[in-house]
């Protein structure tokens, strides 16, 4: 198979960790026989140093052009502590996923074996967790008109809006990705306070009819945050609008020990995107030390989501848990054993799956 | 010291949970020599069913004209799955905080050394965990207009709204815990993507040099939803808009393994109100078996918060200790021991402050 393949590296340890995915994915090229070409394009603070905006046209028009994205990470701290800083480098994030469509953030959840005893949880309370949530990720507070302050500047105001078709196209996913696994779906919503959220729990209670198959639960954010926690075995799919999704996904991704190693796709009507959910972590870039696992995860990612690839995408994770068995990792999972460097891993990966 | 106090039980285990937190406010004020009166009145569910609002206008003159307001809980499942209903008991509840002015609630989490095995987290994340946050009650999106539906039906919006005022006086009140405690404060925003996050962290990095005893840190919503689980010790005090501080705080309760232990009290301009922080628990109404220590530890807070006798509180909280060292408690902390009945831990709890 041909594929275009769009890489934005990003920020902090975007680059290095999207370097070792594209080792990883080159192998994966040559053993099944693809013809992979890469485009680089600017994103991020890295974008705004060189070119004054955090998404660049020209990079648009790579992504717009590719058949995949694959996706560092973004931000940095010069810009997180100056709220009235014109350009941010997030603002390019959400450009992005906004014009390329990115409506739905898939990120999943599960367990390591080899990796269990790093969560703060109870062994028993995650062995076997194995979630994923979509969040909703163009439209909500993140994008919605008006927003901003009073010409006084004593008032600063956000709104939340959120129409049928994106709850329902949003909502339609997550029944269907129910059906391909343990067909529970749970929607989480504030439909207690929120308008939105109202019509959200309206808008799935309607669709419901049509996947008898799929049970459906509706809990509140808050309650989620709490179970999420608890007892987070007790889910399967879990489907939200865009800040709620933020933020518990962030909490998910913690309970299982294994944060550094969870990728995550974005499913656009135009491209695909995929990255790892950890940040742009400053403070390791350029010390080949970031593991670049997440990243490598999403290149698996990309091969199911983006091209039906299921055999390829085993390679990878096939791959990715043997370094795990072999203690073949960066120094956050070494646990006192020796720890490889970031291009180490890479290396050991694609020679593995090669 | 003659105190008014205004009862609202609320739905579900709120009276039984009430009934225990007025029989221990008896014997407190029976030892230390004060003369109590209380008012009890109608919300939530409750007031439905009987008056037709969830928050009667003679609750607000009982409210209005007490010295504090000891709150059970409200919610009523036959209302949550009705995103239609035109009346539920949570609107109650917000018309309550918003014309009492509750402008911040204060909810602290804190581990008992003899419940740390209840946590899903392991023990050396959690031991020692003492942490409180600030959320603003009465802004937000909670509050903000315009919210609804558009004519059509196929778009419905919220707004979030804060004014300076409003973020300056929940933020004054968290450096002044912070400066009582271990001086560190958390201004938990989403400045990142929001308008109204960057007011916040604009309005308290200008308060901070008046305090200049106080470590301030600004972080992420989502990332402290992360940090929340791995490592709570590292928080004192947070501070935090009112949709965030939902999620935030219900998270917070998990960790420590006393969820249904965690008091909070909810500061105004006209009242102070005191409330356990678990919900109205319905499965669980009318069978004597409902945990009163969170309302029983809020009547302590109470009698800090709006009366400011820290012997008394005192009092309260080491029957509490004594009832948990002792295994007086209901099936909820049992272990398998004997459970003891809502009401029986009342008893003992008034009996052993007498
Ligand atoms: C950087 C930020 C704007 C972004 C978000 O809030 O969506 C990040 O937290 C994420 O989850 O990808
Ligand atoms: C019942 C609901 C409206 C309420 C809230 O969201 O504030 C509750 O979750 C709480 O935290 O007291």
């Amino acid at each position: 198979m041909e594929m275009n393949i769009a890489l934005l590296p990003g920020d902090g340890i975007g680059p290095e960790v999207i370097a070792q995915a594209v080792k990883v994915v080159n192998a994966v090229a040559d053993k099944f026989g693809h013809q992979i070409t890469f485009q680089e394009a600017r994103t991020g603070a890295a974008a705004i140093d060189a070119v004054g905006r955090p998404y660049p046209e020209e990079t648009h028009q790579i992504c717009l052009n590719s058949d995949a994205v694959l996706f560092g990470a973004i931000g940095d701290p010069k810009y997180d502590n100056d709220p009235s800083a014109k350009v941010r480098p997030e603002q390019g994030l959400l450009e992005m996923r906004k014009r390329l469509g990115l409506f739905s953030n898939v990120r999943p959840t599960f367990t390591f074996p080899s990796l269990l005893h790093k969560s703060p949880l109870k062994r028993e309370r995650i062995e076997g967790t194995d979630l994923v949530f979509l969040r909703e990720l163009t439209g909500g507070i993140y994008f919605g008109e008006p927003r901003g302050r009073n010409e006084q500047g004593t008032k600063a105001f956000d709104t939340c809006v959120y129409s049928v078709e994106e709850i329902e196209r949003l909502a339609r996913m997550g029944f269907e990705f129910a059906q391909k696994r343990r067909k529970l779906l749970t929607c989480v919503d504030k439909a207690n306070v929120l308008a939105t959220s109202r019509l959200w729990r309206e808008t799935v209670q309607r669709l419901a009819g049509e996947y008898p198959d799929v049970k459906v639960e509706y809990e509140f954010v808050d309650a989620v945050a709490m179970r999420l926690v608890q007892w987070p075995k007790a889910y399967d799919v879990l489907i939200t609008e865009n800040l709620f999704g933020d933020i518990l996904t962030d909490e998910a991704s913690v309970i299982s020990g294994s944060m550094g190693l969870m990728p995550s796709a974005s499913i656009g009507l135009d491209t695909k995107l995929f990255e790892p959910i950890h940040g742009s972590y400053p403070q390791a870039a350029g010390k080949d030390i970031a593991n670049p696992l997440a990243a490598v995860l999403s290149a698996a990612m990309m091969f199911e989501y983006a091209f039906e690839l299921m055999d390829e995408a085993r390679a990878i994770s096939d791959a990715v848990n043997l370094s795990l068995e072999k203690g073949v990792v960066t120094e956050d999972l070494a646990d006192g054993e020796k720890a490889y460097k970031t291009t180490e891993v890479g290396d050991w990966l694609a020679a593995q799956i090669a």
